[in-house]
């Protein structure tokens, strides 16, 4: 395995030598149920793989294609794509940790193929054995990447579940890497909550975002499962000054404050875990919270606008402070409205989440709105999956808590969450998640 | 009233005159709940609205607009965007005949008017008065037509429901117009089937798809409830040579022997109801069949690529016939295969739905794929919305018996259906319905 070296040099050898090239497993591209030992032809590894022909699952892409490798990961600071995919999982119980890295290695050469606009493998949907099942699940043959990015995430049971160290990884846990605070309004789904690992997949095109879920799915096949996954569409955030400002199902501009992606000073202090912090492996990550929102939007609907208004800070319209100006314009929060109380109220939620009001803390967003179908009322499930990207998860829990009295709540339920550490990102021929077994 | 003869000549006065803009529910449009008698202005009907500057919504749009009225109905030949939210209501037990006529109207004025570009009404999202609840939720504020459709259906229980004719409507009920028969591998969730309305939104923004839903949703309140409700991506069908043939969650090319938009007379043959099939009010319509179809991905993805291949009938890569050729020749059934058994096999999909053996039969397919979460073994629930308009319930019933012996059926459940008949397209200043009430 000397050439082990070249591809993952920070990770100790696949869990199955026998028959694995390079940094992958056979398990997880290709010791799928039924696949057996068919011969199909993999790639040399990562790096080959994506400097290969991009034009194997297609050609005719004009879409975007982000690169994977690099020193932070792609997908939070990447121009906000229309489309999320978010899944998190649970490593199976008799997971070893050689077969938790041999998943984190197979899970980045994926990505780092489908985020190219690559099948999975070489042999892809259709280039293997007839006699063997595809390695890629080809609903994505002759789209184009469509601005794919996948991100990955550890969650705290990674660490340490049920006072049971799995992995060896305890002592590697960062302090604040633990299961959120209980918060005002929660009504969390234990089953839509939480997962040992998340994978977050943006794209210009759902069906690339599905794909990626789907199959980096069932690569983790007999090693993690999946516990919970989210679909989502609107972009709620953005990340450049050129993205436009989108609007939440409130019917309002949602993201105009956000931390834009040329804001290096920001993201430094606000996104990337500093050395300062640590621990060394999480050096250029960031931590991700996701809440699942769910928007009693009927009810909504049938505020005046002006309440609407006063509930948000902001004007519906403009998204302009209710202080006066344009969308953005910094609210003036002593300004003075029309009778003796403040322009913006004291409990409007432009208010009670500015940073001015929270010792300074902000946050990237990158959320996405959703709707799953419809209640039993006829009221539809939907709502906003907030994601955010932060060096530290008590940014979060620090707006959240000061949300508690925000007029906008009344119209909200929390009914999912999760977080997760957000490795830096990988070098060329390396995996996401390296560090961490060093 | 005179007015209202040159808004919707065929229909009688809305059900509560007082105050009502000709042709306009107010109730609809105004009445709902906290909104009271705000004087908030309409313009003067759905001539006038649509002839108004297309840029009150947004302005830089450079996507598709279809128009609203017609012979036929926009959705069916419309070459199909990219999403889709389909939604099936219920109307309510005290809505009376006037009310339900209203509705259609209050529906038609706005699904006019959204495919434009337009807010619901003329004030809009926050063209209203502040002291009342905007008319249109506002999350498509900014945002392009993205070719939005708008498709109306009225279900058998429309005509009669518990052996009750609540609107005078049962005589005129066609009689195919009933609920579909069983079918083996139904395994139908009745929350999640029928309807006595149904509207199908497509755009190539879900944005727009969902806003639309909502807003109808919202107009409906007090005379018809949303029983359910679906999204879709990643059209799974095409109505014009132009468009690629997409795939669908097997991640085979499907809707390649659809019926084309231009193909005239395979439409009058086998999806416009004709003046000799009547009834009256329905010739230029059609049949709407919608069924909702989970797709056990995962087991599937573990089949060899030959018996995917097998069972669809197709090759994967190519989606040419296992008789050969490629995409677009026609299967040869006759052609022998390696052994003794014919290159296509007999129970293959392809074989099975073909119109030579269901004698001719064809029907107009505008499916979507969708990933709905997963279920609690970490399966994503996933499938096939399957959409189709024939000229007859009857195309659909033939084609679906005769798959009773598809191997593909194997890897599909049917959880969810419903049938409409789809009324023919309005005249400008008319609604959708109108010949049922005439």
């Amino acid at each position: 395995m000397t050439e082990a070296s070249d591809l993952v040099p920070e990770a100790p050898e696949p869990a199955e030598g026998s028959g694995a090239r390079p940094g992958l497993s056979r398990r997880g591209l290709l010791g799928l149920i039924g696949a057996g030992t068919a011969g199909l032809a993999i790639g040399a590894g990562v790096g080959a793989a994506i400097t290969a022909s991009v034009t194997a699952s297609g050609g005719a892409s004009t879409a975007a294609v982000h690169p994977f490798f690099g020193a932070h990961q792609a997908g939070i600071t990447t121009p906000v794509q229309d489309h999320l995919h978010f899944a998190a999982f649970d490593v199976d119980d008799d997971t070893t940790r050689d077969e938790l890295v041999a998943l984190l290695q197979d899970w980045s050469y994926a990505a780092a193929r489908m985020t190219q606009g690559l099948d999975v493998s070489a042999s892809g949907a259709v280039g293997g054995s007839p006699q063997a099942p595809p390695d890629d699940t080809g609903e994505a043959l002759g789209l184009p990447a469509s601005a794919l990015t996948v991100t990955f995430g550890v969650g705290p049971g990674l660490f340490e579940k049920d006072g049971i160290d799995r992995f060896g990884l305890a002592a590697r846990r960062p302090a604040e890497l633990t299961e959120l605070p209980a918060f005002l309004g929660d009504d969390l789904d234990p089953l839509a909550s939480g997962g040992d690992l998340c994978v977050q997949a943006c794209a210009d095109d759902p069906q690339i975002a599905v794909h990626a879920v789907r199959n980096l799915t069932r690569i983790a096949f007999g090693r993690a499962t999946l516990r919970w996954s989210q679909l989502g569409f609107g972009r709620t955030s953005k990340t450049t000054v050129a993205q436009t400002t989108p609007r939440n199902l409130f019917g309002f501009k949602d993201g105009t404050a956000n931390i834009l992606a040329d804001d290096v000073a920001a993201l430094d202090e606000h996104v990337w875990v500093p050395a300062a912090d640590g621990p060394a492996w999480l050096v250029g990550g960031s931590y991700l919270v996701a809440r699942r929102i769910r928007q009693t939007i009927e009810v909504w609907d049938r505020l005046r606008l002006a309440e609407q208004e006063r509930t948000v800070g902001r004007s519906k319209g403009e998204g302009a402070p209710l202080s006066g100006g344009t969308e953005n314009t910094d609210p003036d929060f002593e300004a003075a409205g029309e009778s003796a109380s403040p322009a913006i109220d004291v409990a409007s939620h432009v208010r009670l989440a500015h940073p001015d009001f929270n010792d300074g803390t902000r946050m990237l967003r990158r959320g996405y709105n959703f709707v799953d179908g419809n209640d039993d009322l006829g009221a539809l499930n939907a709502g906003l999956f907030f994601l955010s990207f932060q060096r530290s998860p008590q940014q979060f829990i620090t707006v959240q808590r000061a949300l508690a009295k925000d007029l906008l709540s009344e119209y909200l339920r929390h009914v999912g969450s999760g977080v997760w550490a957000v490795p830096p990102g990988a070098r060329e021929g390396s995996y996401v998640g390296a560090g961490l077994f060093a």
